[in-house]
């Protein structure tokens, strides 16, 4: 059963190596099957150039192992939190790709800073509070993607607009409407925390014109988006 | 028809990929035949691996497709303001390559620091003014054209001589003879903007003497130009 | 005889500039066999695409050669110190790996700023102090090693909690339980060294939770880890 | 004639993309034959992956073409009086390695922070003055030679102890015992100059011990030199 699925998540798994989100094993993708309630997740700790698409663990929204020989990605309650809170997001990632995880542990939100940002992130990208020594001790993964969506909730975000987020002190979440779009998006928030680096260490007040943002990402997103194919 | 051109600019941009300037389709290249008025562009977000000389779409100067079913880049209105100005101008490359973006985000022009900006740039490479809020809203790509002419016209500068601009914001355009040659401006561009970020670190005043920039450049070009073969 | 270490200390030295490690022969890859007290090690300066298994050179821990043809690594003095020092360690690793060498020439400690650091080191990767002159004109490599071991103990650091030290005006050193271990941890250090610099480029204050630094160390270590596979 | 000669610079200059150190075609090595009186160098502006022996150019000290068909660098001037200045130095080679340039840039010795530089350059890396506005008008790459003849003379420093120049406003020149070891210097240079560039960033103050500059050195090079095989 969820074949099909089990070998879309392996691809987009395959795709972080290629892309060189990950150093060996940090990273982790995950598809949501919403129809059946079930995750396939990246098993934990397994090299990507050894993975085949039965590794893929499926687990519940229990984080229950319902197929699956191996453990499921030690960060499986985090995207768990996420699917539930986020009913639009169908894939997430989570890598500490070097730059977004620069971000996360200057404990700084990644600024929109010009276009290339602004066609894929609606503002500024969310850097999480601190965890409380209580939430890491206990339930530390589950509360990763609370504190998460405690910020989009604070701030008004939605995760759609604004698909990544990067936690304080650790490394960067991505989500898309499936695996292979959160992959995608995740090497676009990895230029874009590469660029506002530099720009910022150039001119350090800068901010992007809103109506620039406003434009690049309706260009791309909405109903009236014109950029691509129909 | 137009079989040759669409071969020639299919080429140009795949050198896209191969020269590291772009992520995913984030890159256009175009060249113009002006004997016959019309322009071939780059389709609208087609990956570059799948991307076949039939897909390159052939418009005329007022923007309107005679070949091609795809939709052009969404750019494709800078390109055209970009060669009714520019009557030297052969071949159009736009990129979101990391450091020239990084100097675009910042709002700085891109300083002549030695002999290899000089080798190609006559002189800093400009960075435009902001756009209004109306010049975003309404015809953005046009008045994006618009206002990268409008800074070479009002510092009088000869788009031959400095054959790239970065928008404020934004991101680069280049320029050259052709396709071919564009690309390649377009690659010594990111280089220069690498090695500008970092010689600004070491030493925040510094720039290049006029004396050598004045030989490096003519070395390479114009009437008494001597590197390379004849 | 030792053929089986022979060949896994060159696999492990190979890995070197498969992950980006070494610049020419810049580095060299030990591991002990503590049951025999003997040490199979790179000659020095051969390069890693010309070395053969029978290349590694058998020392004793008095240095002898006891079999090769070749010279031993001109560190083999600092590997020997470290393997009588610190019991627990089975292989070492020493680079000039760009970011973590220059931590190591700036004097300055690797700081602890996230969990991708947590994850392998608990606490900052300590910088040594600087030799002194009649240190580095006697016995120069046998005093590097001895630094090190000066630093783990005046700090009360486990060095199976901290598997590298960097030495002041040098280049790192890094530890595991077996040669390639020691390579694993290697490429992280460098990893983390390049994190914590632009780290501090961005936010020059910042250190990581304490209580985030004991969770991922401890998921990842220890008698209650969950990371990976059982 | 001069065929052995040919192929080694030939073998000398294709390294030069291999260790990334040029785009395009910019970048040149040559090799002396001091007995014969004549120099082997590349060709000017003819792509790396075209070359063949027979574009390589022989000429003589006075820089007359001997043997090819294809004009010879522009900068062959620069290598002609270093080779008379320099009587140890058998091979030149002229890039625009990026951070080697950023220094260059800067118009800034590359200083000696560590024992990378230390194993290979003893003492900074010497920038030159700034060319006359005559200088650069009137036989300019002979000067370009001149002016870091005069630099090494004014500093006392023998150009077999540090290898590698830069020049103020443009880029490095490295040389050695012959072509292919004129490229290995010129490969450190780079990286050098790298590691120095982000430890300046870190610790702006810092230099290297000089003790342990003399030791990496002199453990590398002179009569009683240890590293490597006899």
């Amino acid at each position: 059963m969820f074949k099909a699925l089990k070998e879309k998540v392996l691809e987009a798994n395959l795709l972080l190596p290629k892309y060189d989100l990950v150093t060996f094993t940090w990273g982790n993708v995950s598809e949501i099957d919403r129809e059946n309630g079930v995750i396939a997740i990246k098993p934990s700790g397994v090299e990507y150039d050894v993975m085949s698409a039965d590794d893929i663990v499926i687990v519940d929204l229990d984080g229950r192992v319902l197929e699956g020989a191996l453990n499921p990605s030690s960060d499986t309650a985090t995207h768990i939190e996420l699917y539930k809170a986020f009913s639009s997001v169908g894939g997430i990632v989570h890598t500490h790709s070097r730059n977004a995880t620069v971000w996360a542990q200057a404990g700084l939100d990644i600024p929109a800073l010009g276009t290339t940002h602004a066609d894929y992130f609606y503002g500024d990208i969310p850097c999480t509070r601190q965890l409380t020594p209580t939430e890491i001790e206990t339930e530390y993964e589950k509360n990763t993607g609370l504190v998460i969506i405690e910020e989009f909730s604070r701030r008004d975000i939605d995760p759609k607009a604004v698909p990544s987020a990067i936690v304080s002190g650790h490394a960067p979440f991505s989500w898309g409407k499936n695996a292979h779009d959160a992959v995608h998006n995740s090497v676009v928030l990895e230029e874009v925390a590469a660029m506002a680096l530099a720009t910022r260490s150039l001119n350090s007040g800068i901010k992007v014109q809103q109506e620039l943002s406003d434009k690049h990402y309706n260009r791309k997103h909405g109903k009236n988006a014109y950029y691509g194919q129909k």
